[in-house]
């Protein structure tokens, strides 16, 4: 493999998107590989023609479009037809009632992209924006700082795509991720340091090689790629907005994108308006935006993750006070839940609805069940909960927790024995025998 | 957790299936939890009113389904609306370029089951089918004899349905399997033998006890999932047949009933009749069907399976011969491929195409390239490879073959003397180098 570099921009062509904006004292830019304003060093977000897009989208051309993200690709910051299409989206919203009559609600809903294409959490949505985007940049090496999932899908998408591929990881990130990630043949540096010190690596990288970052300079288009979550959500509850979102917090970018989205459905008239209750949910371990939110403080102030859901374990969150203004604001909650309650949320979505998650749906789930547990969810609420990954790549999270297989021989009597003892002991006995 | 056994067994109402037939004798059968003849031991199949469906399925019918397997509804056999639907099939058919220019040929796609809903193979299918008719048949309590796969589905398919489950298993599994089992709270029993031993234990069982087997008592039910792999080709190639399609043999039922999908969707005129050449792949290890074909014989000789393919490892398998037929009567091959070129096919699918799948897919694209190789795909075909699992369950297969990470400390010169080394080493080497 070369890991080449031609960083040659081609200027966008004719696209719903416009340009970029700074999100802070609102400078505008042209649609290139930046992410920080020049004058204020606020971050850059993409912007759209909302009149013209409420003129030439329906909800029937979004239903003709392909089942995947690309079906809202008016709404995405891609100027070509050469998308990268591998599937990735329009993952199930699935009705929880098992889950839900568990918790004392009655109207839950799951997306999940556990089952996300190709690589089994959200972050293939934004990996398929960037590097669509990143090859119109004329971009041919990619790369990006990952706690895991995005290194998953930024090495798979690429490989599909044919671009060389450079990632970089926490060297003490779970073994299913970094297998996840070598299988597809990129360079892997795994970093001795936490994921806020892999990220400050990266933007030193980002200035001095002409790669295509999609969380740093190409973090504009990446980003967008979330609101498809929002979009998702909407189309598949029959067009209407839900009452009451849960999503994990780690940058705080995920929840600040569904809340865009919400907004530019409602924007362009293809929802109508309604009041949409955002919670966020961290873990103990690694809770800068929900200390923040607890202490009625404006400003993150960085911590040092230490927590079994290191998909989410971002002590400096770049969007933190962004996502604590929406859960104010829409007068959601943002909660915090022990590692043991993460485990517990893993197995809990798993024998109710039949969902097996990693750490960071675990903290959802736990989050969920805090919040349901306090009275902070309305029980007739249509509330959705968003798991965001699969629980194959976390597998030391709950080894240990979930008992072990009652190992008998090939006969008849010795699993009517078995089955006895199965019968008469609690589930969480079994792990020790052996019939 | 109790294992409540209720088989009351209630009459299939109105529906486009009809009953069960034996495959050998033709006698006919009512649609119960039944799965052998009684007059000459063969196995019994489901028959539909193909004349009627003919009538009131078009293409339009179909696309104006759910997205997933029961927008098939009516080739399914189920009776009644309470359809166990958690998003499982409609998974992608990706165009292949990039493994395709590998092979030499031209027209590649990968109809890609290691990213199926819920747990990230095609059993979802038969299983989301089984337990459907479970439930319709009575049965509360349901139970498999699994390789790994099947033990994932029945156990979170069941979650979610709140069904009881006790699911059986080799107990040399995979611990991916093992683990992605255990999370959603069956009855685990790990069987001292080999899957062909589990499967006759099964049998004895569902003999004594009212449960539900997916793939014994409730096999004709099962089986007819698989069909589904059949029809969404056809309809995601635009409703049109392949020239050629390669699949993996286990049972050699999935095989059958592509075959059979293909048939139905011609017989009933929603797709014009095609010769269709059918491929099928195994592990040296466990090769007993592969072994006949290759010595053409028209009966299947058992072997003791010893492979890492294990979710294919079958050495009795019980459609053997009508796989053996079909390969021979389209004019396709039946091939295997030792465990190393297992091991390459994994690594070649992901690198070319961002693809992770399981052993059993490994040996799919192995064969593929053998064939290919041999000039027995013609360039010009459009082949479909069937990939049946995803390679998150089966890392040890990997392990070992993928190099490790470059680890390096956060600082720019350690990551940029990492990428000269990275850069003038080849990809082999790396795995030793530590910066
Ligand atoms: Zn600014
Ligand atoms: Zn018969």
């Amino acid at each position: 493999m070369t890991l080449a570099t031609h960083p040659t921009q081609t200027r966008s062509t004719a696209a719903a998107f416009s340009g970029l904006k700074c999100k802070e004292c609102g400078a505008e830019y042209e649609a290139k590989a930046i992410h920080v304003c020049e004058l204020c060093f606020g971050p850059l977000e993409v912007t759209y023609d909302y009149a013209h897009l409420s003129k030439v989208v329906t909800r029937q051309t979004i239903e003709a479009g392909p089942k995947s993200i690309w079906r809202y690709r008016s709404f995405l910051p891609v100027a070509t037809d050469n998308l990268i299409d591998v599937g990735t989206g329009f993952t199930p919203l699935l009705k929880a009632n098992r889950l839900a009559r568990r918790l004392g609600i009655k109207n839950l809903y799951i997306k999940n992209d556990a089952v996300n294409m190709p690589t089994l959490s959200f972050k293939d949505r934004v990996v398929s924006v960037a590097l669509t985007r990143a090859r119109e940049l004329g971009f041919t090496t990619v790369s990006c700082a990952s706690t895991g999932n995005l290194a998953n899908s930024t090495a798979a998408i690429a490989a599909h795509a044919g671009l060389d591929c450079c990632v970089f990881i926490p060297s003490d990130l779970e073994a299913g991720k970094v297998l996840g990630t070598l299988i597809y043949g990129p360079t892997v540096m795994a970093v001795h340091g936490n994921y806020d010190q892999v990220n400050r690596l990266c933007s030193e990288v980002a200035n001095t090689h002409g790669w295509g970052f999609v969380n740093i300079n190409l973090r504009p288009y990446y980003s967008e790629g979330s609101k498809t979550l929002g979009y998702e959500v909407i189309e598949q509850l029959g067009w209407q907005l839900p009452d009451h979102i849960v999503a994990p917090l780690a940058s705080g970018s995920l929840f600040t994108k569904i809340y865009k989205g919400f907004q530019e459905f409602t924007k362009v008239g293809l929802v109508e308006e309604k009041a949409v209750r955002f919670s966020g949910a961290q873990a103990d371990g690694c809770s800068p935006i929900a200390q923040a939110y607890r202490e009625d403080r404006d400003f993150i102030t960085p911590v040092k993750p230490n927590t079994i859901a290191k998909s989410i374990a971002i002590g400096n969150p770049a969007d933190g006070v962004y996502a604590l203004d929406i859960a104010r604001k829409t007068n959601g909650n943002i909660e915090s839940v022990s590692d043991p309650e993460v485990v517990e949320g893993i197995k809990l979505l798993a024998e109710t609805e039949g969902i097996f998650t990693e750490t960071a749906g675990g903290t959802t789930i736990a989050v969920l069940k805090k919040l349901a547990e306090a009275g902070k969810i309305n029980p007739d609420e249509t509330t959705v909960a968003y798991i965001t990954g699969n629980g194959l790549k976390t597998q030391e999270a709950v080894q240990g927790y979930i008992g072990e297989p009652l190992t008998i021989e090939p006969k008849l009597e010795s699993f009517e024995r078995a089955l006895e003892r199965a019968q008469t002991l609690g589930r969480l006995e079994w792990q020790q025998v052996t019939v």
